[in-house]
């Protein structure tokens, strides 16, 4: 894309409206725009982030065979009702509406009901057992404070699969499996090395613990125990002598971390498929329960834990699978031949699959510098007066000091083109 | 896709409470799931089906210099105030909902407010215009009925864009650019032969006609007069003699179609940059308004079109690019050659890229046969004993009378497979 084109700019004025650094940064870099307190949309390389991650997400589901869907926002409130999760002194963060008639509807703030409701037409033999389904969307939250950004929204992309298993063992092996797909997501993402899987509390209807995935980090509002050797970590709510002993974790191999939840899994049991009256008949005819599993990836508070986690004092710092285009390129000057060696590199480079910012916008270098610092591009190509004369191209990496002069063979052998 | 472990199955009843052909096929053939009425989920063939739309169109807005964007569906009312639209008195068909304190909220319906208080940070001079910006997302409308299946629903799936430019010239210029991705987009689709451009009444802000683009079908709700030799229509609601000679159409090359509306584009004129006091300084220094056009395609809508315009009386019959896979794998028995020879035409088909429903299941040929009818899927290939033993296979598309025997290298050749 040509920044000349680009309609976004970004801003040197940390928005006055927002605390949270991840809200701050992206907000002056263009990526988002603020609708209200926990409500934001995305804007073009906003966006694009989104959607990186949430392919990365959307491959790793397939891979362990979760078959993807679409549920709908607007919700009927019987299906709610046989839960008990409809009232909302019981859950105290739906947003709801009526139809014209005064029907009242909820605007989906979670999606067990209606998934169990949809497949319970396709469940009948154990035949029809195990599966996995998932969807990729925006949820809805009525929180009564909504500060911390991309990190807590009141309206927020959510990735939630839910699986489906004839019996415990059955469960467990699917549990297991989006576990291990949970950890591939975040080492594509960047995050591997400082994510772990943490017990936590598995809820009122469990004696079982849940599993979240927690990435350290000093902006994280949960304080979770951490055994390295093992790589895995209990959360503080959960921190019991007698809950250690059943996990085997020692106390003093524990260190107490800082962290930020970035995914869930949670054993539901059969409380869902039970209320709703769905159930499958085993091999002898019997009608038997079906025990259901759940799994949380929040898609748009990865984007604001990878800003947050990875930025400097200079701007954003999008690892490589994340970032909205893997080379910024700023043309200084436009002398014929520079406008002529940097539109040339603008079209190998994207002619080679390779998503480039091309700043050929009239403007002085430092700010075009201080654009690509704090857009976060991983890689900044300059094509100048200077590099022409010299036959060369300057590259830096955007974690790296210093940037090098380097042959056009040297940029594709960097950017991974295969002469 | 092995359908052995897909967890939607066909239907053989109509469902009761469907009366559009639409809906009733694509809920028996497991592409959508009514939560209520004008409310579907997408199952994942429904899913890829409204992906492959999604995708044809955002390719022909991106190849006009679209910039995606996606805004958010919680609206904060003083925009909407801003522009009289915010009072359920002036616009019938809002869904509200409220954040706890109290403060009301609308549920996007539309986003000429939204987007237009989101680009006002960024457009000050004239060297910051024309651009186009859209999205593909789900808009709510409090339909009072909602009978039509995919074709009026309550929430629905539109891509919706804006362009906003600084004078009349270059505000049709860019408004005519859509008119042409639209014809690309209906063309792709399949439907571009029965798809006109259809003028229509432009509202109350504007003395110019809006565009319809108008697929002829008896199921259509409208009525248009169309001139096939000049490849124009006009909507029935502003059929008038003064009209007509306006637009230099003549009574007597006209006829009248049933069709239905599966696109719209619109001059906005002044009236949201306006009221919502956005403007640009000009090279002179002299504030000036910005005209803006907005243009939308319901993708969930055609959805529903394609569906009920392609049907047979065996069901849905998908156009290539819009088919949820290319190819109905079906293998009849399972001896061991039987077995091997289908796992390796799948595997030769998906490792070409070709998208496969294999029907692996343990069911009856005739059940099979109705599924690969009924889904709509535009080649069916079948390996039986008797293939196996002529060293052929039986190939036959959707939409031909009859199947024909023919060898492994005449299958990748119908299905473009490069040898």
């Amino acid at each position: 894309m040509k920044l000349s084109q680009y309609f976004v700019k970004t801003s040197k004025n940390v928005p006055a409206d927002e605390t949270a650094r991840n809200a701050q940064l992206l907000i002056q870099a263009g990526f988002i725009h603020k609708e209200m307190a926990g409500v934001y949309a995305y804007l073009p390389l906003g966006l694009r982030v989104i959607d990186n991650i949430k392919q990365i997400v959307r491959e790793e589901m397939n891979a362990i065979g979760g078959q993807e869907v679409q549920m709908t926002t607007l919700q009927p409130k019987d299906i709610w009702e046989k839960t008990d999760r409809w009232d909302d002194k019981k859950v105290d963060n739906w947003f709801k509406t009526k139809l014209t008639n005064g029907t009242e509807l909820g605007v989906g703030l979670t999606h067990e009901e209606p998934i169990v409701d949809a497949i319970s037409s396709y469940i009948s033999s154990y035949k029809d057992l195990p599966f996995s389904v998932y969807q990729i969307q925006s949820k809805f939250r009525n929180e009564l404070r909504a500060k911390s950004g991309l990190l807590r929204g009141r309206e927020f992309i959510m990735k939630d699969m839910y699986s489906l298993a004839r019996n415990q063992e059955e469960h467990e092996k699917l549990y297991e499996q989006v576990a291990e797909a949970y950890h591939a997501v975040y080492k594509r993402l960047g995050l591997g090395d400082s994510t772990y899987r943490t017990y936590a509390d598995g809820g009122i209807f469990t004696e079982r613990f849940s599993d979240e995935f927690q990435t350290l980090s000093d902006i994280g509002e949960d304080t979770i125990y951490l055994d390295e050797a093992k790589g895995v970590a209990i959360n503080k709510e959960v921190y019991t002598d007698e809950n250690l002993a059943k996990l085997g974790l020692n106390k003093q191999d524990l260190v107490e971390k800082k962290a930020i939840e970035v995914g869930n899994i949670f054993p539901l049991e059969t409380k869902y498929t039970d209320a709703l009256d769905v159930y499958y008949t085993d091999e002898d005819g019997q009608k038997q329960s079906i025990i259901m599993g759940c799994y949380g990836i929040g898609v748009s508070r990865l984007m604001g834990v990878i800003a947050e986690h990875f930025a400097d004092d200079k701007g954003l710092v999008w690892p490589d699978n994340v970032a909205p285009a893997k080379v910024y390129l700023v043309r200084i000057g436009a002398s014929d031949e520079v406008v002529k060696q940097a539109d040339a590199l603008y079209e190998h480079l994207t002619s080679n699959g390779i998503d480039v910012l091309y700043d050929d916008r009239d403007m002085r270098p430092g700010e075009k510098f201080a654009d690509a610092d704090l857009l976060g591009i991983p890689y900044r190509i300059v094509v100048s007066d200077k590099t022409v004369a010299a036959d060369t191209y300057e590259l830096k990496a955007r974690t790296a000091d210093q940037a090098e002069q380097i042959s056009f063979a040297e940029v594709s052998k960097t950017l991974g083109i295969v002469a």
